[in-house]
């Protein structure tokens, strides 16, 4: 498949895991109507799960999309590119962070259960940490949805006011919005560049 | 290794990847000294560059500290208790985000070359979608390092000022350093427990 001088060789992960999960991983833009089942993203979770953030404070909250009337306040918030796909999408996910995920550290950190008095006392702080780690753990829950054999349409263009106040609260603020199922007709453009390595790492 | 019934089972991704990349694979404090090569680095990149970003705006900028000299200087800006890893890494990447990231659309988004300046023209607006995607970058290439048979050690424990006006400039922000080698003795404490599903995932 690969040479063993090309990159893909130099990788423990295997060819087929690495098309799996970015070189033939694409964002889906259509789907099929085979369902995301509850096991399916329970299985994911429990993968993901185990991706690190700082102080394991874990910020990721998800809504899932499932009834028919909870899709309909869904899309009268997205814009509207993007209400075609999140209509038809098998199963929608809101992925949002908890901004008052310190209250969870003493069973996340229970050798420093109080990590989060110490660290994250001030709202504004675990705001932006919540941002930072909350966007980690949405890429390790979208590398996980192309574990399971599925795509991801992650999607940012939404009224994330409306989206707040219709699903979440003041305390949670949503990251993105994924459409997840079986790739359908048509479903993807071409690929888009992407840098070249000199373009995006130095040396010191 | 799983049976049918487990979660493990139910997602495409075989056990062996599972663990490499998420279960087994750890935040490690402690590493040997061999070395990580510049081919192993573009080896990471080579795969991790197609995760997806929002407009395709990949906003990631790595500096690789390869130098003693530079060791010395991220060093007194690292957390104290992040510096004896620091220190001892076989190599430390500083991963920052480009807020000019706008300027490279034309040729990341060639099918609409005015992406940046129709979405992206107020600098705020690219420094919070930066972040974002710039995270999610940061999370795929930690599942990179580890795809490459690696452990990475991220931190966010720095003074981050000092690190940007050490390294970087006022258009690029650190989002994190990561420490990246193969793991050494006691190189990591016992995992810390994760949040259960239903405490995670709500449907509606």
């Amino acid at each position: 498949m690969t040479a063993t001088s090309e990159p893909a060789a130099r990788l423990a992960l295997s060819p087929e895991a690495q098309d799996l999960l970015f070189r033939e991983a694409r964002t889906a833009n259509t789907f099929t109507d085979e369902p995301v089942t509850d096991a399916q993203v329970e299985a994911i979770y429990d993968l993901v799960k185990y991706g690190p953030t700082a102080f394991n404070q874990s910020p990721l909250r998800v809504v899932l999309v499932r009834t028919q009337e909870g899709r309909e306040r869904l899309l009268k918030h997205m814009a509207e590119g993007n209400r075609p796909k999140t209509a038809t999408a098998p199963l929608v996910a809101i992925l949002a962070t908890d901004h008052e995920f310190h209250e969870e550290m003493p069973r996340l950190v229970p050798h420093a259960p109080r990590t989060g008095e110490t660290y994250f006392s001030e709202r504004a702080v675990r705001e932006q940490s919540a941002l930072l780690n909350g966007a980690l753990q949405a890429a390790y829950f979208i590398v996980g949805v192309r574990a399971a054999g599925l795509a991801a349409g992650p999607m940012t263009g939404y009224d994330a006011h409306g989206l707040r106040a219709e699903f979440l609260d003041d305390d949670h603020e949503p990251l993105m919005v994924v459409n997840i199922g079986r790739p359908g007709p048509d479903a993807w453009f071409p690929r888009s560049p992407r840098l070249p390595y000199a373009d995006v790492v130095t040396t010191v």
